[in-house]
């Protein structure tokens, strides 16, 4: 038993450095936001708005998908949403990032939390679409707030927020019509390109 | 429906201001730890060491009185756990801070999350004293490993851990003892003050 926790104190330890990978979007204070604060923001949300869910789902096993998501970031970096040169090799680096931290726990929970990470990965269970849902979702709802900010920074064109939206809208057709409002007034606003 | 979802939407834009509300813990990369972070970490926390609670617990239920436990501090500030002149207010001002912000919310989820918060605070249900449980040990977890700097900082003294610890134990007593263990190496490396 106390060789099992010290490998579970090992890897509380090791995930602490979340708190140091910055996303490109930004908090409503204006200051680069990390992943988990994101993360953090995402499991409130994702409870508070559950009902809003295509389907029937498990909110605990959603909202643990939701906290450790970006567990690999701490080997693998964020990949921001529109960068398409990155986008390219994110699951490889993420999948060896994956194996190495996952692999601090004992056997169990180590097989448990990969089978959710490659789970929500998947985004193929109800679980896995409303919490990826969220993720989309919540630095829409931040970056909206922020008249666009991050948008204009990145030249953010509107087709590519859509494409990535296919999977908000498997999560939570109402939050996707929600996001639809905002982008279109975004697009009207010259906040995101269209086109 | 659309005017219940805008209340949330701005009950979850609202603390958002979480992030920003520091605490005197640091992270293991040395930075002044934020709410948000400290109840991400405290959720996964809570969730791989649920086994070691004394009694049967609803993870669920715990999970999300550790997300929410720290929003009142957007009104309130952080009060630190060895701070004793300000822990005299910190019930006054914490309730004030609840009332505010969770009516910001849908009548139903403003009446789930304040029961959920009240809940906490009371420290009686098997929830809430594993969540309590949690709460002391996620800093000292950290402290440790960072060789006691914030004792050291705060001149704290073994007597000042050991009373809120009481608390530690209700909700496990293996966890207990392991903070034990903590506070005994450090007070013979003189980084908690022994008395």
């Amino acid at each position: 038993m106390k060789r099992d926790f010290m490998k579970q104190i090992e890897f509380l330890l090791e995930i602490d450095k979340e708190k140091d990978i910055l996303r490109q979007t930004h908090t409503t204070s204006k200051k680069r936001e990390n992943d988990a604060e994101h993360a953090w923001h995402m499991a409130i949300m994702l409870y508070l708005l559950k009902d809003y869910a295509n389907e029937e789902f498990d909110v605990l096993k959603s909202i643990i998908m939701v906290l450790i998501h970006d567990i690999v970031e701490v080997d693998a970096g964020d990949t921001y949403a529109y960068d398409e040169e990155n986008l390219l090799t994110q699951k490889e680096r993420e999948d060896k990032a994956a194996n190495r931290i996952f692999s601090i726990l004992p056997q169990k929970q180590k097989e448990e939390l990969l089978s959710l990470f490659k789970e929500f990965e998947q985004g193929e269970s109800p679980e896995a679409k409303f919490a990826r849902c969220i993720d989309n979702f919540q630095p829409i709802i931040l970056n909206d707030y922020n008249n666009g900010g991050d948008w204009i920074e990145h030249k953010v064109r509107k087709s590519q927020i859509l494409k990535r939206n296919v999977n908000t809208k498997k999560g939570s057709e109402f939050l996707n019509n929600y996001l639809e409002e905002i982008v279109d007034k975004n697009v009207k606003k010259g906040t995101i390109i269209d086109n």
